[in-house]
């Protein structure tokens, strides 16, 4: 049985006590029905993943001790991942995704075929959470709130640049082989693809590379995982061998 | 709006009638509220895409006018994925996501970490097809029985190379650059990886390649998109540029 894994938000050092929030303290004592003396594994996205004691844990919250850090902290690459905001479980699903794959950053868009208004960015935030806690990760990526994707490109930093999966550009891929290394992010359309003027506008950025990811359509959610790891594998923290 | 996609089995000619069962009459009328007369776009598998006129949609079912080709027929590479059922939801979205990718079979598996002892195989083929249908795809793999994971490797042809998601080896990982080409299959494992028997005779099988998917560990359907996505873009057909 893997040993529990919390996300905590408070500096982690040798011997300290870490609060719980009423929430996870029934999850620690309600569900998963540990004693305070059980151990578990807390990290914070900053320090490392470290093994901690339960001492209590109450209706209102509870707290932990802090024993060693067993895992160093490891951040991604400079990865972020834009994309447009669908169905709820798809977009969830984006997130979680992200996340496992090692993405540093999240940046939902409005687009002009996106519906989404407004994101509820806390529960997103939370899914973020709960996937480096399921796949064993010390980083948490940020996901940031909804903006519209021209005020996103408006405001871009030009020196990290922009992999744009395009969809309309089914058929052989670019390859990735030739892309320098650096700040990324990977862009990723709507069900539906993006607008006339928005790929005009990607198409004559300098900073934006439109990459094709074959000569199927897919989801929004599958192009997310499938660009995550070409880049990974050619530009990111998967390389070697 | 997108044209109606529907696979339909059976033989797909100019002027030929084809029939429909009671709930693809249902999807078409009652819930598309198509009429006589109207097209849609409908494949079987084998002969391309097709422009289609309902002829009729009643409770029992109804029938269409098949009118002219309009895709050829576009079937993936010979790729197979091999993966071990894990939760309902997740297990349904590794199917979509094969269809999706471009997996040509889609074997499921029982390991010794495998709690299922069965699966719905007509649902999880249902999946492919409605992926299928979804993503513009002429071509729908094969969702075969479930079988043991060593009866599989006891009766597989050696022609076809295995490239073995290795979970337990995280780092960077081997490049797929110098991989042979020809028929291949991708073999995931479950949420707690392989048994150690499984690990020592997937090790000692030649025609097994163990690849790594990066420093985090991945969720099974992760796993799945992303090292089909390596594989597409190195010996599939993602290539060129």
């Amino acid at each position: 049985m893997a040993k529990i894994r919390l996300f905590i938000d408070h500096p982690l050092a040798e011997g300290q006590a870490a609060p719980l929030d009423g929430a996870q303290a029934h999850y620690l004592s309600g569900v998963m029905r540990l004693k305070p003396g059980d151990e578990i594994t807390v990290f914070n996205g900053r320090d490392g993943a470290w093994s901690a004691r339960l001492l209590d844990a109450g209706k209102r919250g509870g707290s932990l001790e802090l024993l060693a850090q067993v895992a160093p902290q490891r951040d991604p690459p400079d990865l972020w991942l834009i994309f447009a905001p669908i169905k709820k479980a798809r977009t969830d699903f984006i997130v979680e995704k992200a996340a496992e794959m090692g993405s540093a950053r999240i940046l939902p868009v409005q687009t002009d075929f996106t519906n989404s208004e407004r994101i509820r960015q806390d529960r997103l935030q939370a899914h973020a959470v709960e996937a480096a806690e399921q796949c064993g990760g010390t980083f948490v990526p940020e996901v940031a709130d909804l903006v519209p994707l021209a005020r996103l490109l408006d405001g871009w930093d030009a020196g990290r640049r922009i992999l744009w999966a395009d969809e309309a550009r089914a058929g052989p891929a670019e390859t990735l082989a030739g892309l320098p290394r650096g700040p990324w992010a990977i862009l990723i359309g709507p069900e539906g693809g993006f607008s006339e003027a928005e790929r005009q506008r990607l198409g004559r950025t300098p900073f934006v590379t439109p990459v094709s990811l074959g000569p199927r359509i897919l989801r929004a959610d599958t192009a997310a995982v499938a660009a995550l790891a070409l880049w990974q594998a050619q530009l990111g923290d998967w390389q070697g061998g």
